[in-house]
């Protein structure tokens, strides 16, 4: 694709697609019904809401120490999905309930345009003190990308004018101008947040500010230094110990991998790839490539999930995946899904949204639970009684089973995983001029408009449960426009038919391309062949060798031990056993799940004897049926063990 | 055997065992000439022998943010090595090194008996105000240990007197009578060393201390919580969260299994059996068996470590092992082997003792270099560049290799390998009358009483690196004595022949007994087979599943990527491949090193993706000869990659 067809590349927006059936929108109805209204109600009973018009009562809502300064990022990213939903589900009393969170945060903004409820109500002499460990830049990040989508959803702009005074507030105190402060966030989001403010608005300087917070980051002398010896404090003292945890141990453009924090990280290289493509800058396209590389050929985990380790909430080193103690932030999964979809149009090309899909399927969903009213921090690849992946106090007193629980102290990802799921219409297509990219398969209408012409297409389809997609063009006229259909990268098979006649073509980049002049009643058919995978991991991947992970279609499996008994680690799936996939409707509402015959060694001799030699043991193998259920679903139903890797031979 | 001969039955003294050449002779000539003078200079360097006289002179040697409360320990137990090397390898030197410390330590003593660098320099009004996290009575029982066997040693009572005076002092301050402090230690150690103190002086009040200790510990009302209430806390603020951490839940002998930190945990399990021991008390007998079955069938690992979790330092719950993260701290094996032989006094049996070797064999000794001034805190099972089981921050900018290093800001495993290195002639024999029980074997000669007349027993062997051992009778007269030797739980067959006569006997409880009428230069040859066993774990254990490790003799394997290549989790023991033992001159002065064809399997394909399906994979495996070196001697070569278990195959 060349760079004037990229350059015009485009998301299609949720406000143009329509889902009334399958999948998504069961998830969406739970998210409606169920989600938002349990997230607002913890906004209300923690007393965040009340934190906005404290501000000018001077009312502080609860005791200090459940005080936090990113408070605010949950009221912003919750009305963020609120926008989604009423965008594509207009409900008046949910648009009322916004509304007057709207009118409280309005009511906090200072005459400057500062708005925060932590610093005014207590700590005054904070603001902007200390970018490196407080979460103003970030707040204003989320609140931005709220006000935007309620804008857009509801064409009201009164949040979007309290935003963009407290952008332009931003814009004074920050940048390379003299009297200005050269700081830039120790938790990147703004970034990307002011690309979409300066989409929304056209104003051309927040995608400056958003330029200049990516340019500054690492340089020296360092910022963070500089803002450490104002609080009297050493550097030395940094808790965190390293600016890797905040990506600011170099400028960004020196970067080579991805470290430090996951979530900082992916918000970053969003925002990043977002400034590239807004500023055509081959430079920092090259780093965005470099760093989706180094991520997700070496730092992802099987179901998407990224950073390993609880102690930085981030990245380790490469290849190194402990499944148990996975950290994998949900948030984290959800960001790099972000990422994906912009890498998407920076640099057009399927394998960067194979990435979306197996995050937004895998170690997105599993964050939250099926009713929809509890969620993960943490999404570990294997379960086991007594192991807490957010590794808190390992003793036998606290040796629970690690479960979704409703809220957190720092309940980031609720809000998140809500505000994905409302916008998965966001998603699923992509526009260049008359050529229509189909990302995902779901049940749904999408209206387009190609070169000033009306398009409907209506997707029908069981997926991710059944490969069989099928397109239905509603046009006034004929029209021809390119329609390009991901041939994901966990499909090797797959048939292509229009009007019941077999398409013979190859898949470029990750689509195969129609290109014609399409009539109304037009049809296509895509089968992707969607058997079991067995799926085998690097070899330098220590943790996971000699053990094989079960996937099919975009879905990721798992044993849990309710449908297969304790000791998974016992379990082995011989590498002859057939895998059948088989649709359940008894379960979940109807999920496929795969069964085959497994073994499982035992020891027959009875001893107690922690080891033994060889020459002592009996050892029987006993067989099997299997059952794995898709790993979203996992922790629904009895606690016990989960494996996603299961030992081959 | 009858309690009539359990009573009497006690270890013989290093001072009647003669080591001069062997394994044994050699690390206690490395601790001798580098380990006992590099701890000296560290005591030295940091401060903690001058804080002695600094409680007098009211100088605090060093800035007080490095002093702290566990210092007065360290100099007891470098004390307590020094006195057992003068026992064996009088040196007038270092005898004057030790009585200047001595003189220090006795100028600090306070009028009432208490002796502690910290609170009279740091905080004086801190004395007996935190038994729960401040260490004072942890200190006092490894002075005490020091003080006994100085005057073991040296017959020069002076240090000894001063801990008798200090434990006067406790006994004075702690106890149920009206007026006392119900305290207890948070850190028990000083029980076993009041049992040790009560033996050597014939003071009963010391063994009833020890029992009131250990009978008051998680009694209710909870003494931490009326002395947290003392100081103006809430127990709630307990930076542990639970009292298991310290065995303080419940009143020990309603304990059901070995739990919190694991150093606390045996070295009170000890001090419990001495107490029982000394008390013959049915119950604590009970209980101790109890917590040893729990401890060593269920949270034990192969090397004899305990305690997997670096978050308490301690135990996790049952058959859980994390192999790189495995904290086993190389005081807690220490601990484990010192339980171990005093249930053997309690309970005769051998099954103690081979518990005792196998710690003292593998996760103990493995806690010092071979060339005796670098320690490991943490021995894990596996290790992998990047990973550290001392749980530190994780990224990239510190992922070093986990290596041995000169001290610790908390070093407590240094002089505690140094003490027992210095010891293990207290390990190696029981008596009980006119039975001599043989533990370990090792070059050595011991001169018994037996029967009021004189016995030395001459043992040859070159164990561990060879099952044949023989032993020659010198009696002035012929003497009749039972020769009990043990036969470890590691061997199938062994051959005994007195004179050169074979004798056909069973063991019973771990030992065989020749029992006859000796004459001078009787000799008997005993030859443990010692073929290289491959060990399979409790199927529970879950991280182990499908791998074997490698044990010849009393001595755990491993292998390391200086040997053979990295990627060892790709590494495979084929289950029918004969492996082979060689003594090996040229490493670390020799060593029998384990040799066999192992598979490696590797990715042929040439592809970077972390994950492929195995239809697109090609898996080639390759022969190779692997090379295996006993566990306590890793990482004394190049930095990489180390794994006990191994995947069979």
């Amino acid at each position: 694709m060349d760079a004037k067809v990229a350059a015009r590349l485009a998301p299609v927006t949720l406000r143009q697609v329509a889902i009334r059936d399958g999948f998504w929108a069961e998830r969406q109805r739970v998210n409606r019904e169920i989600t938002i209204p349990a997230i607002y109600q913890k906004l209300e009973e923690t007393g965040r809401l009340a934190a906005w018009s404290g501000v000018r009562t001077h009312e502080i809502p609860r005791e200090r120490s459940v005080v936090h300064m990113f408070w605010d990022s949950d009221t912003g990213k919750w009305l963020e999905a609120v926008a989604y939903s009423l965008s594509t589900h207009p409900d008046a009393a949910l648009k009322a309930q916004a509304d007057a969170v709207i009118a409280a945060i309005e009511s906090a903004q200072q005459e400057d345009g500062y708005l925060n409820t932590y610093f005014p109500l207590l700590e005054p002499a904070g603001r902007w003190a200390n970018l490196r460990d407080w979460h103003e830049l970030y707040n204003a990040g989320h609140l931005i990308e709220g006000a935007v989508a309620y804008m857009q959803a509801t064409g009201d702009g009164k949040l979007l004018e309290v935003l963009s005074r407290f952008a332009d507030c931003i814009d004074d105190t920050f940048g390379s101008d003299d009297g200005k402060l050269r700081g830039y966030p120790g938790h990147p989001e703004i970034e990307l947040a002011l690309v979409k403010l300066y989409r929304e608005t056209g104003e051309k300087r927040y995608l400056k500010l958003a330029k200049y917070f990516i340019d500054e980051r690492g340089q020296a002398p360092h910022y963070y230094d500089w803002e450490a010896t104002e609080r009297g404090e050493s550097r030395d003292d940094y808790w965190a110990k390293t600016y890797r945890y905040c990506q600011a141990h170099a400028p960004v453009r020196e970067h080579t991998e991805a470290n430090g924090h996951s979530v900082r990280a992916c918000y970053l290289y969003a925002g990043i790839a977002d400034v590239a493509l807004e500023t055509d800058d081959a430079e920092l396209l090259r780093l965005s490539r470099l760093l989706w590389d180094d991520l997700t050929q070496q730092q992802m985990y099987v179901h998407g999930g990224v950073g390993p380790s609880h102690h930085n909430e981030g990245f380790t080193f490469a290849y190194d995946m402990p499944n148990e103690t996975a950290y994998c932030e949900t948030c984290a999964a959800i960001a790099l899904a972000f990422w994906g979809q912009r890498m998407f149009h920076l640099d057009p090309d399927g394998r960067y949204i194979d990435i979306m899909e197996r995050a937004i399927y895998n170690s997105s969903l599993s964050g939250i639970s099926h009713s929809g009213d509890e969620f993960f921090y943490a999404n570990p690849l294997t379960a086991y009684p007594g192991v807490n992946p957010q590794g808190r106090w390992h003793d036998t007193l606290e040796a629970g089973q690690y479960r979704r629980v409703p809220w957190f102290f720092c309940p980031c990802c609720p809000p998140n995983i809500s505000r994905l799921i409302a916008s998965i219409g966001d998603y699923s297509y992509s526009q260049a001029g008359e050529r229509v990219y189909v990302h995902l398969y779901h049940d749904n209408s999408v209206t387009l408009d190609v070169a000033g012409r009306a398009l409907e297409l209506k997707q029908s389809t069981q997926y991710p449960w059944n490969g069989a997609i099928s397109f239905a063009v509603q046009v006034d006229e004929p029209l021809p426009f390119e329609l390009a259909l991901r041939i994901p990268d966990w499909c090797y098979d797959f048939q292509l038919a229009v009007n019941g006649e077999a398409q013979s073509l190859l898949a470029e980049k990750g689509y195969v391309v129609l290109a014609r002049e399409w009539a109304a009643g037009d049809s296509v058919e895509l089968k992707l062949s969607m058997p079991v995978e067995r799926v085998l991991p690097h070899p330098n991947i220590r943790q996971t060798a000699g053990q094989i992970a079960l996937q099919r279609g975009p879905l990721l499996y798992c044993l849990e031990e309710t449908d297969n008994g304790p000791q998974l680690a016992n379990v082995q799936i011989p590498a002859e056993v057939k895998l059948e996939a088989a649709f359940d409707t008894a379960l979940f509402g109807g999920v496929s799940v795969i069964t085959g015959e497994a073994l499982r060694s035992e020891r027959s001799d009875g001893s107690s004897a922690l080891y033994r030699h060889r020459s002592q043991v009996n050892i029987a193998d006993s067989r099997f049926t299997f059952r794995a259920i898709p790993y979203y679903l996992w922790a629904n139903r009895e606690p016990g063990e989960m494996r996603v890797w299961v030992r081959s031979c």
